[in-house]
């Protein structure tokens, strides 16, 4: 199928009205063919308007049919066969093999929300029976559920063309609600876009589903996003990106006249801290495996270890050295675009530029290869010079890490307390000494939304038990995942009907349960009628 | 037990750092003793510093103490006996039964969030066990449940001086999540809520908890209520009040460093619809019941119905002429305090000085009585002026009620798609026309948090299905409830532990399955261990 360059507005694919762009190969530098259409002003408020006038068949649509829908989506996204893989990976750089790991992803992470759908645990239904003869008052007959919370904006990240964007966790999670979405595309990946878009625009076809339910425009963030965050019809919003831009999404959503929630997951430096015995016996494998993690997709991750922990002395000394003979010997990747990569090269002259800053390890260089490149790097720096210069703390978004040295215990939990809010925070100690660093570690959970022992934190889990978020800095919304089935209550918000006709509630509110789903009724978990 | 003016701070009785105020009985207008200590700036940030330094104790307590302490909460209020009912009916001009009907309430509330605790549900616990043999990468051991956010400011309300206050639903979901509780009582009932506090600080130091955990401070809302939002240690904020009142706290959250959730609830004009057919063959039952409602609490309920839209004709003339000689007939009741009473009065004056409002009815005048008094009122207005007039969308905190005149269907749906969001929406209609008017209904649907069929919205029953929330600018977060179990949800957020060793899971996390709660394990919702 090939790529068209034109944006989908409820259900029509149509031409961009505010001019054109050209995707880039960030590979050679050069530009891919078509144009690309940006929508107008006008595209983003009909698209708005025309989710708002299907939002309510969606929301009560059969969850047997919202889980089919989702299914489809994932059989059209395989349809598009090779197709979509090779125009990923023109306009991402990223192999072919990563692509398609990432394409079975996306389509497992819509077959598990059509699962969710079917379940219906997210509905959390809550039915108190009236008790009509009760002193003092009677209780009126109250029945609770979770509904769609409206038209969602999703904006698709840069660094996951297919699983955190057009198709993304955002998107499938919002759908499993039952909201519309609109996609503001990643100008990266334009093309990638529009593929992912045709397929999930003949899943919504194919389930006869109004084709308001979903478009996709592109166009510059600071216009096309803003105007979407401000059309009075979205009700959400889920972004995955940078400070700069889910902060300036954020603020509109609030100045609106009627605020909305913003899910911006905006990265993070994840600590990693090395405990003493832990790092004695075993420096050099952790040191391998952690330029594994550091250097895995060129480091454009969200989880990407940004910063190591450790006390100074032999051990660490040993993990350094190993650290930085492999990246030594890392070819500089190719990065997702242009911008990523400038950002990345004065993100790592910001930091090699900080007092106390020591540069250890630097990847090969990259200059008589075509692209855009990003050079691994290994420096290390004081506990107290980090302690000092909040500029250390902040994310450098590429393959490169800052180890902090400690002199003690103390020193290593000061670091801890100055950390911002993560999305992951790992420790490396043998079982003996993590109840030893008890204090440290409670400190370091209260900062992240996932804790690891023993591991690396690239590489996130879609499943239930996935925590993709955390503290601010790293979110918006502490209170939210934006990976994993929990990702759904994000747009969900609870309704209650008051003795309501029998005849009119719901499927999943009605007396008999046809649904058979698990509800609470009269404070039991049950999955019989009443 | 004696009101003593003093202020709770960590655990410790102490006097006001910023001067005194004094109580207002509002039957009389005459001032109470004693003096009331009003926190100093000082004092906020060192219950603040307290509450953190004890939050990771409290967080990680176990489900049988926290539930231990929230009934001996609850022990404790009624323990303080006729001094509490006394003191909030001199505070408040409530009647006895009201206040002894309050009490009830909340310490009912504080023993269903023990239930709530005890069950465990609310950790909403997800494991995915390890699957380290799984192609091509191994799937780690992934952990999740639900965790105390951290320390949290409530805002007493002022119109229920126990169960919207120091002990009310905020506070009491709150600990049940095990979240520090830092209260500012309402500067309208301080010695009710000196006592509620003492009752609570009773049951923490009775429980063996660390007294950070509760404190109790007072004075002026822009003052105090302002350093206590802005205080780093405080991770979310709970008030009812009023929308300028909610709005500044939301402000002020989102203006920190890092800014929290604050779930304010701000009021409603909770619209009151009237089908033809139900109105024809019951205006009168209607009405009374109505009246009954308008005027509970001379008033002044977050759901009291403030609006009624009706289509023009004999039927509405039935129920406008039955409301009004029974609005006649009301004497006018004491408001709970002077600026409640002036704001009310401003209020009327606004509303019949807008084009169009007619004044039906008006209850008993109030001279020759003492205290701060509401006269009732019943207005019409015409489709067409409310539909021009967003002022008369406002809230008039009191027993006042607009009803709205409609020629027709189109224009009663008009007049439903200019409401702003609200706590609750009703309808009074037969099963028959209910369809009829479906489009109409799911407007209303989609802009409270609860919808009642032949009811009245005053009485919002503590329950597991209550929904006690609605979208902007009834409260500030749609996807919440401030009444019921579920408003626990507010004061959590998720943490997943990845190969967490076994010794250091806590106890909802661990492969036994110690607590013997419902967990999703591995996809499947089980009690088993693992």
């Amino acid at each position: 199928m090939p790529v068209t360059g034109k944006i989908l507005i409820n259900g029509e694919w149509v031409k961009g009205g505010a001019g054109t762009f050209q995707a880039m190969d960030p590979s050679t530098g050069k530009v891919l063919e078509p144009s690309m259409g940006k929508a107008s002003q006008e595209q983003v408020n009909i698209a708005a308007a025309s989710a708002q006038a299907c939002a309510g068949e969606f929301r009560r649509s059969s969850l047997d049919r919202r889980a089919r829908f989702l299914n489809a989506c994932a059989d059209e996204i395989m349809g598009l066969g090779d197709d979509l893989v090779q125009r990923a990976m023109a306009e991402t750089g990223l192999p072919r093999a990563r692509i398609e790991g990432e394409r079975g992803r996306t389509c497992s992470q819509l077959n598990l929300f059509a699962e969710t759908v079917l379940e219906g645990d997210f509905l959390d239904v809550r039915i108190d029976t009236a008790m009509p003869e009760r002193k003092p008052l009677p209780r009126p007959d109250l029945r609770y559920m979770n509904q769609a919370i409206g038209p969602v904006a999703v904006f698709g990240a840069s660094n996951f063309p297919l699983a955190f964007s057009v198709a993304g966790g955002d998107t499938a999670s919002a759908f499993a609600a039952g909201c519309p979405v609109l996609v503001k595309g990643h100008s990266s990946h334009p093309g990638t876009s529009e593929l992912a878009a045709r397929a999930i625009a003949r899943a919504v076809t194919k389930s006869g589903l109004p084709g308001g339910i979903f478009s996709l425009i592109m166009g510059s963030g600071s216009e096309v996003g803003s105007a979407l965050v401000r059309a009075p019809e979205i009700k959400a919003v889920g972004f995955t990106g940078s400070f700069a831009g889910g902060t300036a999404l954020v603020r509109l959503a609030n100045e609106r006249p009627e605020p909305i929630p913003v899910y911006a997951e905006m990265g993070s430096i994840n600590p990693v801290l090395l405990l003493p015995k832990q790092l004695e016996s075993s420096a050099e494998e952790i040191a391998a495996n952690f330029v594994d993690s550091l250097n895995m997709g060129v480091g454009q991750f969200c989880t990407n270890p940004g910063l190591v922990v450790g006390m100074e002395g032999k051990s660490l000394d040993r993990f350094i050295r190993a650290a930085s003979l492999r990246v030594e010997g890392l070819e500089a990747g190719v990065m997702l675009n242009r911008g990523i990569c400038r950002a990345y090269d004065q993100g790592i002259a910001n930091i090699t530029g900080q007092p106390g800053v020591d540069q250890e390890a630097a990847g090969l260089r990259s200059e008589d290869r075509p692209g855009f490149r990003g050079q691994a790097f290994l420096m290390t720096v004081s506990a107290k010079e980090f302690a000092a210069n909040p500029k250390l703390r902040e994310e450098v978004f590429g393959p490169a890490s800052l180890v902090v040295k400690c002199r003690d215990k103390a020193e290593m939990t000061g670091v801890v307390m100055r950390l911002k809010g993560q999305l992951t925070g790992t420790v490396h100690g043998e079982p003996g000494e993590m109840a030893d660093h008890g204090e440290m570690i409670d400190i370091l959970s209260q900062k992240v939304g996932r804790l690891l022992v023993n591991g690396f934190p690239t590489g996130v889990e879609v499943c239930h038990a996935m925590v993709h978020g955390g503290p601010f800095p790293a979110t918006s919304d502490v209170r939210s995942t934006s990976v994993g089935t929990a990702a759904i209550n994000r747009f969900l918000r609870p309704v209650c009907l008051q003795n309501y006709p029998r005849n009119l509630l719901p499927e999943p509110l009605q007396n008999e349960n046809p649904l058979r789903i698990r509800r609470r009724v009269n404070g039991k978990q049950t999955r019989e009628a009443i």
